[in-house]
């Protein structure tokens, strides 16, 4: 496919795109349908393209986790196709009502929801992230543009070539729904390409996604950190504040929703404070804290300025003592990533102000910031996490991956008949959207 | 104002931001009164500015055509003070929830819709500009950068400096919701704000779009082109064709939203070009053609391959007989800005296929091109036409200015819980969203 220039193939998917806007979603379930077959139907060409990955970074002496990580085997396979046929099982996002305006009578005017067109997908490494992206714009009626990581360039390869084919042997589907690229200059011309590309969607560490932000003028869907707060009101209860406070750090500590700065309320710091740290030391969390969070545990190391701005992604904690609501809120708006932020406390007033204040995508009340996902918000599938001010924010599912047109049905009105003194009046009569089925 | 640096302009808008994020709709209100009432109580002074303003364009031999749009008299400015009153009485577009999930018994997660933060918006000279967006601003809840054009900069200094005072007056309404800076090199600057400033809203020609679109990272809600078409079907109504290809065309042809490719199918043509070609003439409109339009009328000059690129914005028209409907559909999709496209038939089918296939903002059927346009659409206010995918798209009401949170309300639920062999399993049931009264 490479042999294709970027605007060539980026001018092909938009081609194809405009094919797939059209689909109805009983073709678009079956195309998911024969993507999942061919994976099943091939697992031994799948596993023999992993395994020439597989030598190729042992040989490089890449990190044993990425290898992990690359690692296919039959009930990863297998596991690729279910996640495919649970995508096809989710509602099309494409064709809904959002709005009906009878603009006069007989001038009716809907807004429906279509696809953004093509999206350019670039992810680090795992190949089981080539179906899962796949599928997800098939299902939203885009066009797919995929860049994974090298080292798993032949898995990629051929699964983008056996789902490829799959699709374009639905009729009226066109193969090039799903096309790959997969050099780094390629990348590079791909974000430039923001005539045909709507949206890219990284995935990767914080770096990459920096890069991928600062290099196009193409909307991005992504998040570059996830400096994540829990604040401990003065009222908090103590049991809550452990269970949550352990929660937010350790359930899973490289998680961008994790917790890297717990803030706690000067009242409540001499009576909660003591438990946490110890709770957290016997956890092995390298914890560093403010001067008066060391004034109650003189143990803990004390913290940088630069601490309160670090995604840690690892076992290491900051704690700072604030005074009161105000002061957790102003520091968390200051210092955090908009990403996802946690008020412990049992008085509904300051947790509605903290709710409310906090410029951040999601705000928890009593429960740990380690919610923050698609599929636990009950999405159904997760596009990713965004802290983007516009388009989609926070967790988002398909329906990040469509927007709107309007739709005018007219009987042969101009505007001039609406114009001057004695034009006709807009009746602006706001009509029940047709709900799908 | 000017004396402080962009990062502090854009870093005290951050601040208000937060303080607008969270007063009730009848305090917004309330300060939007107040604004009205300071622009009616102040005619003189306004008008005192203006006119500094038009001697500096007087004397720089200006266009009269900027000259008229600059001038204010005091019917203007009751104007501007009744356009900030009927903001006033639109809806709230903040705290509207969006949708309720309960994941599981206690843990019930609500999106609610919130405004974007800090605005930057850039227009050219008109004055009036100022109150209709700063009042569109404060009523989503959002603060305000302004940077009007120079030739009006002592009115909208004037306009600026009495709606803040107006605004700050209101207790808990911050006076640096609306700021404004004036030269250049402040704009290059403002651009750079990404850090604070969430959506630059630009209002001017297309090439002062343009220029803001390919020199920020911040997202710019705007449109650089409106190449719009109409496409007269084999089987459309003649009097209907005339009709809406005169009013796209003519009812105002310096908007963007007015046609500039009139396409026409090859069965139609002989029977509905003549006519058309002769109403268009009458009305001095300059025709270029393709050589099949130049077969039927010879009169018509050729056109050139960049026309069909081209928005004229100005009393001439690029016609282009096709081969039938997907023919049409491919010419606008491949040389259309995804503006605004018309397409005149009595069949429902092809009708249909036009509005779902042709990828703009707004598609019409049996209805001219002009009516795409926020108050005709009854979204009670504009804020701009947007050609983006993401985001907002066509005619843009208050809802493009503000994005939504999550907030979830638990009782200290962990995800600890929810993981694992033995963990609890979400219930994911969707619950009914609460009604704006």
């Amino acid at each position: 496919m490479s042999e294709l220039t970027l605007t060539q193939i980026a001018r092909e998917a938009k081609n194809a795109s405009l094919v797939l806007a059209r689909l109805s979603s009983d073709i678009k379930d079956a195309a998911l349908e024969k993507m999942a077959q061919a994976l099943e139907s091939n697992i031994a060409r799948i596993l023999e393209a992993n395994e020439k990955d597989l030598e190729f970074s042992r040989k490089e002496n890449l990190p044993q986790a990425l290898i992990a990580r690359l690692a296919l085997n039959e009930s990863k396979v297998k596991g690729m196709a279910a996640g495919i046929r649970s995508v096809a099982t989710l509602p099309d996002p494409v064709g809904n009502e959002q709005m009906v305006m009878e603009m006069d009578k007989g001038l009716v005017l809907r807004r429906v929801s279509c696809p953004l067109g093509v999206i350019g997908a670039i992810f680090e490494s795992r190949p089981d992230a080539v179906p899962q992206i796949s599928s997800l714009c098939l299902k939203s009626g885009n066009a797919v543009i995929l860049k994974g990581g090298s080292e798993a360039q032949n898995s990629n390869k051929q699964i983008v070539s056996l789902l490829s084919e799959a699709i374009g042997n639905v009729p009226g589907v066109p193969a090039s729904a799903v096309q790959m690229i997969e050099t780094r200059s390629e990348v590079a011309d791909m974000l430039q390409q923001d005539k045909f590309i709507s949206l890219i969607v990284p995935r990767g560490s914080n770096a990459f996604v920096r890069y991928i932000q600062e290099n196009t003028k193409i909307p991005v869907l992504g998040h570059s950190e996830g400096v994540c707060h829990a604040y401990i009101a003065e009222d908090a209860d103590e049991e809550k504040a452990v269970a949550l406070a352990l929660d937010s750090k350790l359930q899973y500590p490289a998680a961008c929703n994790a917790m890297e700065t717990l803030l706690i309320d000067e009242k409540s710091a001499s009576r909660v404070l003591p438990r946490l740290v110890g709770e957290f030391k016997a956890k092995n969390v390298e914890l560093v804290g403010c001067a008066r969070t060391r004034e109650i545990c003189p143990e803990i190391k004390a913290a940088e300025e630069s601490d309160w701005d670090t995604e840690y992604t690892d076992a290491k904690l900051s704690i700072k003592v604030v005074n009161g609501l105000q002061a957790g809120i102003d520091h968390i708006n200051r210092h955090g990533s908009g990403h996802t932020d946690l008020i412990v406390t049992e008085d509904p007033e300051q947790a509605e102000r903290f709710m409310s204040e906090v410029d951040s995508a999601s705000v928890m009340w009593n429960a740990s910031t380690r919610f923050a996902d698609g599929f636990r918000y009950g999405l159904g599938a997760e596009i990713g996490i965004s802290t983007n001010k516009t388009h989609a924010r926070g967790p988002v599912g398909l329906e990040g991956l469509v927007i709107y047109k309007y739709k005018l049905f007219g009987q042969g009105q101009t505007v001039a008949e609406y114009s001057g003194e004695n034009g006709k009046s807009f009746q602006h009569k706001s009509l029940p959207v047709k709900r799908a089925d």
